[in-house]
């Protein structure tokens, strides 16, 4: 089967499998079945057979799967057995939370710039990084042909800045900005905000409280 | 129809149709069809008109909504008509991106103290705070009642410091750190990794390299 006609549902759960999976490993667990890994996940056995058999032949009946095989075979399929290279667009408390997280380059990428526009914050060190001026942005994503973007600017700049994101050459947007970008179909985005999350959790709070 | 019958899924997507019609709302908008909210969205708009009819008739036939009245009734139905308030745990780069964002307040939710466990950290300011010992984290949860909290600790940490915040009687929890966390039925927890997004994407990356 071709990545094309796997739902995108199913694609969204791979990374939570790996995610597990790797625990495990620094855990020093070797071998799991499908209905462990459900637990730890609070997901159906059946489920995670499912999606996984989409890709192949991964589990042994009666013996489940080998941790580091399965590993090796889900960093192929999401396309993290190589490093991406990454821009930050937005320099202020979460682009340095971003810079600072130690969890990317042991999962697949790699910040490579980060960007602002503003005059006081181009030109100053964050983590290992200067702060390049924004307008420089695309022609570095140009010449190093840079695919992915993390998005940490406010929301008034969010759809314009991924426009020149995208212009650039950039692919896949990770937004941080309370916002829907409109972007070409080629393009793919996911969004992170807290608020989406808290307001869905309040939704359950009332009765309990 | 009580709150309980509607499906997680139907709750998780009320906090997206808020957030885009307060953006509207700014914009000088007064009303707007399930149609002109669906492409905004990018969804369907007999998935949005379901979705609100489980709550109520708050659309008007070849009208459409009108925005203030159909915020407010998200904000009521969401728990969000009234401000929670909130603890973060972990006062590193994030905990700190955290205090500085501005999107809370508008939103339904406040800050009320910020923890760390760490000797070079506790005392030391962060934003309108001052970070305060983890170990007073359980009575000032209980004294305050407090019922929602970040957890921005490390991996290793969440865990341990999670079932803390569910002892003193916290009953949502957005979860930063990287893991699964295994606690009551009762409480609410939801995740925001960076890895599984950018993992998720990755996958669709390679084709259009």
């Amino acid at each position: 089967m071709t990545d094309k006609q796997v739902p995108d549902v199913v694609v969204g759960r791979l990374p939570l499998y790996l995610r597990t999976l790797k625990q495990l490993q620094t855990e020093g667990r070797r071998v799991i079945s499908s209905a462990q890994l459900a637990k730890l996940l609070h997901l159906n056995p059946a489920q995670i057979r499912k999606d996984l058999s989409m890709f192949g032949e991964f589990g042994r009946q009666g013996v489940g799967y080998t941790i580091p095989d399965l590993i090796a075979q889900l960093e192929r399929i999401l396309h993290v057995d190589r490093t991406w290279e990454m821009i930050v667009v937005g320099a202020g408390a979460l682009g340095q939370a971003l810079v600072n997280y130690p969890g990317f380059e042991i999962n697949g990428f790699r910040i490579a710039a980060i960007y602002d526009n503003d005059p006081a914050k181009i030109g100053k060190p964050i983590g290992r990084f200067i702060v390049r001026d924004v307008q420089y942005m695309p022609e570095d994503v140009r010449s190093h042909g840079w695919r992915i973007g993390i998005l940490a600017v406010p929301e008034a700049a969010a759809q314009a800045v991924a426009e020149q994101m995208v212009s650039a050459g950039i692919r896949a947007i990770l937004c941080y900005a309370p916002t829907v970008l409109t972007l070409p179909g080629n393009v793919q985005v996911q969004y992170i905000d807290p608020i989406v999350h808290l307001q869905h959790m309040a939704f359950y709070l009332e009765e309990t409280d």
